[in-house]
């Protein structure tokens, strides 16, 4: 069994990510205007308002006529008026009577089919009919598409433009959905200073902060930035106070186990119990799971900008996802080519390699140029990760790999 | 050549698409805090700002060395005191020395290694080094990733938060992005009631106002609603005139030849040159594309809510990427396999059809449950559009097909 370099058992990656899926549950939820829905899921089933259509509904610009009288066509009707859009349905129609009706309006009373305009032509005494209609042709009746009260959309669903899109048509002003949970990011580091400033002599500039704030939001979380925190036990220890008034708290830095990696200690005199230290990934391998007194989802995530990414990709985002009310899986994982091939390692943990995927045309993915762990720069062509399940095995170019895709891969 | 019910030549979609692209010239930009950069579009290069790493830094967590004091391995050394992460370079280390450094730390002078904590012992008078270690193990020379003034990221981009990770660890706390580019949205039509209100008789309630909105979001830009105006030549005219103040119009109904639709007069007298008024595909024909007195991209959509969509993609997008920098492509077509056939329509024009596409594990494709165009709920089911080459030849399962992902599809 894989272990820490202090002989903690590193757990696999599939049992960390089952520790995070079964203990996170549904959080609240809130009744909120259809205008600000992008992007949040669904909490309750909607309904349609009315029957849709609302009434007998020209479906193509022609003629409102009685089918029966169209059986003689090519045949002449009399057009007796006009039902424009919008307005409700008024004269009746007689035998040999027809109305002009655009697309959208409520058939007359009396008529029972459209004829469209392409199938007629002008006539002195009205409209001339050039073919047979059938009862019913371009009318969409009353309620066919959904009757008052039948289901439209079913929760948990995550709300785009074309779910916005069914829910305005049910016409569902207001509905409800799952609050966005707020997520603290705290990053730990006497050596950081935030992008801008200059780095001193022994500094280096703190980049997991920014990219876990957009990653937050990508994810549908609220992201609640505490700043960096020093290395400091009463500052730590301050800070994450602060962050356990928040259901899931990010720690990134001082997982591991060097002298000054007070961070797991500090939150554990807060209350956090730890369910895992450590994962058996590449990277990751310093990742740790906690409850916290309170029941927050407490994550310490490496300080190597790409490690912290990869893993809030892998078990940060769960949480977030389960207390939304979606299913808490471990992430969408897409199967592709691999472009060219990727060499072995000799650490043979489970490795995510930043790579480039291609969706268009024939999808493949390539690993992203990198020149390892202390290259905080590459990642910034990439836009999925490679899955390698050993990472002391090639993959073979050709070969189809695993690819966890980053947030906004396509779209 | 296809023709549209009033003899006007309708133009293919590929030809359609070029005008846009043709059209379409990169907007103004402007200087942004990296914390506002999610979803941005970069548009100038972006250099590191300093030596990256900024010193010679310990990779692992360990002991910094002279190499050439490892041969005799295992060995002990005197372990003259330690570096933090985060301070200055200190003291040096002479023969047989050795200090105690953490990953992250700069290698004080005469080092020119670390040994990994793993490959040493406790040892009484110092620390015990069990195997040799080569000149610059787990150290990172300075400047080794990007020397200061090296580009990180070239323009145009997306910035997602790999992105963003970048660019903060280039120390880019200020960017220059694309502005994002103002939409205006009009829908037009007496029938039309907003969502939340009740049709009365011959009304229908509003659905491409909300979607648009969302839509407009999810492409990146600036959705400014002008809500529903009646098919009125005053109302129009004053409505659209307010809408010409921004680079992108929309406008959503009566832009097929229905005698109410007013509308391509009303932009036509208000000095918009169209393009093309017709497009050879279903949903969709009567979508126009014109150029307005000040340059501003005018687009008429049609009403249906499933068209409206599926035209917002095709075209819409085009000209925010283009004003956004990027290169006005036609949208990212993905290969699927067809998980259920497609019959055949009587209508030949090439379709897209609402579906919903798997992309984890075996990918694959199928059309949602349609009522046909007259059913605003079935796109809610929906994340893709199949795409129908020749409406009136059947798609079979288990072929490949094109399919156009709709915004937030992955992610």
């Amino acid at each position: 069994m894989p272990v820490t370099t202090h002989g903690e058992r590193l757990i696999a990656l599939d049992e960390a990510r089952r520790f995070v899926a079964e203990n996170v549950r549904p959080g609240p939820t809130e009744r909120i205007d259809l205008s600000n829905a992008l992007g949040r899921v669904l909490a309750e089933p909607v309904a349609a308002s009315y029957d849709y259509p609302p009434f007998d509904k020209a479906m193509m610009d022609g003629y409102a006529v009685r089918a029966v009288d169209t059986r003689a066509a090519p045949c002449n009707l009399d057009v007796i008026g006009e039902v424009p859009a919008g307005t409700a349905p008024g004269r009746a129609i007689g035998p040999g009577q027809a109305i002009r009706i655009n697309t959208g309006a409520p058939l007359p009373p009396g008529a029972d089919a459209v004829v469209p305009v392409e199938e007629t032509a002008p006539s002195t005494a009205g409209v001339r009919i050039l073919s047979d209609c059938k009862l019913g042709r371009s009318v969409a009746p009353r309620g066919s598409v959904r009757a008052a009260g039948q289901v439209v959309l079913e929760p948990p669903l995550r709300l785009r433009s074309a779910q916005i899109s069914a829910l305005a048509a049910a016409g569902a002003a207001e509905i409800a959905v799952y609050r966005v949970c707020k997520v603290a990011i705290i990053v730990t580091g006497d050596e950081l200073v935030r992008p801008g400033e200059r780095p001193r002599a022994g500094q280096i500039v703190e980049s997991n902060d920014s990219t876990l704030v957009a990653l937050t939001r990508e994810c549908g979380g609220d992201p609640v930035s505490l700043g960096i925190t020093r290395d400091d036990s009463a500052a730590l220890q301050a800070t994450f106070s602060r962050a356990l008034e928040f259901p899931i708290v990010v720690a990134v830095g001082g997982m591991s186990k060097g002298t000054l990696d007070i961070v797991p200690s500090t939150l554990e005199r807060l209350g956090v119990r730890w369910l895992f230290q450590g994962v058996d990934v590449r990277p990751g391998k310093p990742t740790a799971y906690g409850i916290g007194p309170g029941g927050q989802h407490v994550f310490g995530l490496p300080g190597n900008p790409m490690s912290c990414l990869v893993c809030y990709l892998l078990f940060v985002r769960m949480a977030i996802d389960g207390l939304r009310g979606m299913a808490a899986n471990p992430p969408s994982i897409l199967r592709l080519r691999l472009d060219v091939g990727v060499k072995p390692a000799r650490d043979p943990r489970p490795a995510f390699l930043p790579a480039s995927a291609n969706l268009a045309g024939d999808p493949c993915v390539r690993a992203v140029k990198w020149h390892g762990s202390g290259d905080p720069f590459s990642v910034g062509a990439a836009n999925a990760f490679i899955f390698q399940p050993r990472g002391d095995a090639a993959l073979d170019s050709g070969a189809m790999v695993d690819v966890l895709p980053m947030p906004g891969m396509i779209g």
